[in-house]
């Protein structure tokens, strides 16, 4: 038998400590009934088929009903085949049922919450995606240090990129070439998403003309993809002389993510170009200083869409045949947490949030320009975890 | 301009028709109106981010809202930015506001459903859910040809996986180098999976005692992962003599995917290990003649189990310390789609379905045996599109 818990039970109850207290700062009571994986990973450091059953109330116990797999054990570890089984489990260990239930609406399908509403037919229902996403937006130390682990790791694919590079390429066997060093060097390689509407397979590889093809996905920007079942990123086209090469892929090395961006240029491009990307460094640069506790995303938003006006390049800022209305975000366990840099975000910063900020350009037949980071947000600014050089690498 | 439709008109017309006529054998009436990926897919030719309205009356017509990607057009396309721009635009197209509105209730969040229910607060509201499934077990002639192109590509690369072992190699190191090939003969990489609750990254590579590992996930077998946060396939353990290697990678090289698992041997394995390969074989040939339409896919289940118990092998069939509770399953868009061969399965088989049989066994210490292949059911029985060789093939 193996423990279901894989987390030190210090992290355990840090981690249950955050959900509670944003349940609390919510007004919301009752118990939350935990069921995607991603959050199962968070609460237990492990992914399972199952339910972790949280009540807000601090002098109750967490209890952690598994399906599957079997053979895990441990302390208030209930096998059970179904949810219906739950409240029976409760009772028999002398848990009152909740008088309301949070359950993850943004993320699970509308069957699975119908009928684990059904399971509690008594109690008032709330949606947890809010609480699960505010108490996820500030990682502990442990989760930070994940991240770095993997930003080092990521760091290093991504110097070896110029290495892969032969001419006569084409942007989807670039794309297949970082892909298996990343594999090699441990890379997971699921790219984890909250919801059902972005699908992407290891990130982004978008070259030259490409990088202006929209997408139908909330990505910052787009390609055309290699079919119209998945499309975004390199389209197979060979890659040519005088465009660049912008790589935006998956940093999954710990079951944290870092996101970060590197740019590579093939033969001459213009200055036009260079110029941009110069003022994605400034946006970066500015961020780096203004990116403590308190600060309003919104403003940080504000901050780098006015560098890129005041230097005269409004019309490429998040693309320009179609554009993000974002340029930033929060990562971790999953790509799009919170919180989110863009013109209407109410979220402020606080220290230990996780933010991938990715100020682009995308100019007209030539390319993608401009990186991305990870940073943490501490009080003295926000710390880079995405270290690899910034300018924009020749690949021959 | 781009045209959204990219499936001839005469086909978008046999996927409505099958979609609705569906609707009205559960006696569904009002309208359809379709948001997740894989059915968007299926109905234009493309994922787009927006929604595909579906009159079950055949006199009105398809109407498609998209708000992602920017530059599409086509005969009753219409831009929206929101869901809740829809009722205006229908009342001045001059469609009436359907009485009564299916939603992808089993595969869109629960948040996603409550605001389109909301969009048509004078609608009864059903699950779409079994009417996509029943549509979309059948697969068109074009449908059966884009599997079949994936099972051909599928085929040459199992065909290369000697070539890609050496000694020493880790199971994980097999794995990515199966991937490699895969992604260079053109695999899309995407394992579309309907729901939340499964993750896969490219498949399954089982080599010997981390076959019998039991995972989280509602896939045939396990296996641990590289990480607790994707828990199941390849663990980075040193390939041994003595043991197998069963190889179940991804097969979508068109949108459309075929499945299919195949043996290898590292050195002398076990005659119990050769025997329970012989078994699995014959359960498909058994397979192939009994599958024509009419044919319950619980009958099916019973034959394999009646077969595996026969042999002596019930004790590793669909697995040993953990058992899966199908061993075969549609497959088409997605991995997970019906007929589900199941004991309690109340699917009856169709000409036209697509199933992946993969009757396997768990030997323990040894690995897993057994290989699955994807069959079109025809009236003269079930043909196979995966024709790789079927013994258990020596990697050295």
């Amino acid at each position: 038998m193996e423990n279901l818990i894989l987390l030190p039970s210090a992290e355990v109850a840090l981690r249950i400590g955050r959900l509670r207290d944003a349940a609390r700062a919510a007004g919301r009571g009752g118990a939350l009934l935990i069921a995607d994986n991603a959050m199962l990973y968070y609460l237990t450091g492990r992914v399972y088929s199952g339910w972790a059953y949280i009540p807000v109330d601090a002098t109750r116990k967490p209890i952690w009903f598994v399906r599957r797999p079997v053979e895990l054990a441990g302390e208030d570890v209930v096998e059970v085949r179904k949810p219906e089984e739950i409240p029976s489990r409760l009772e028999a260990m002398g848990q009152p049922l909740p008088e309301a239930i949070g359950l993850e609406a943004d993320t699970l399908p509308y069957s699975t919450v119908t009928r684990l509403q059904a399971v509690f037919p008594d109690a008032g229902f709330y949606s947890a995606s809010p609480l699960v996403a505010a108490a996820r937006a500030v990682k502990t130390p442990m989760e930070i240090s994940m991240m770095e682990r993997s930003g080092v790791i990521h760091t290093a694919v991504y110097r070896r990129i110029p290495s892969l590079f032969s001419p006569g390429m084409t942007d989807f066997e670039l794309d297949v070439a970082i892909e298996h060093v990343s594999r090699l060097e441990g890379c997971l390689g699921q790219f984890r998403i909250a919801g059902k509407s972005m699908e992407s397979f290891m990130g982004n590889v978008l070259a030259g003309e490409n990088a202006d093809t929209p997408s139908p996905y909330d990505f910052a920007l787009g390609g055309k993809g290699m079919s119209p079942s998945l499309p975004v990123g390199s389209s197979g086209e060979e890659l040519k002389p005088g465009t660049t090469v912008s790589v935006d892929v998956n940093g999954d090395y710990t079951g944290y993510m870092t996101d970060m961006t590197r740019v590579f240029s093939y033969g001459e491009i213009p200055a036009e170009a260079k110029d941009a990307h110069e003022c994605s460094l400034a946006i970066h640069r500015e961020f780096r200083r203004m990116a403590v506790p308190g600060t309003k995303a919104s403003d940080l938003y504000e901050m780098a869409a006015r560098i890129a006006r005041e230097a005269g390049f409004e019309r490429y800022f998040m693309g320009h045949r179609q554009k993000a209305a974002f340029c930033g975000h929060g990562v971790g366990i999953e790509i799009n947490e919170t919180p989110v840099i863009a013109p209407r975000s109410r979220d402020m910063l606080q220290e230990g949030n996780a933010i991938a900020m990715e100020p682009k350009f995308v100019i007209p037949h030539v390319g993608a320009v401009g990186i991305e980071n990870t940073y943490i947000i501490t009080p003295s600014g926000a710390r880079c975890i995405t270290n690899a050089p910034e300018e924009i690498i020749p690949l021959v």
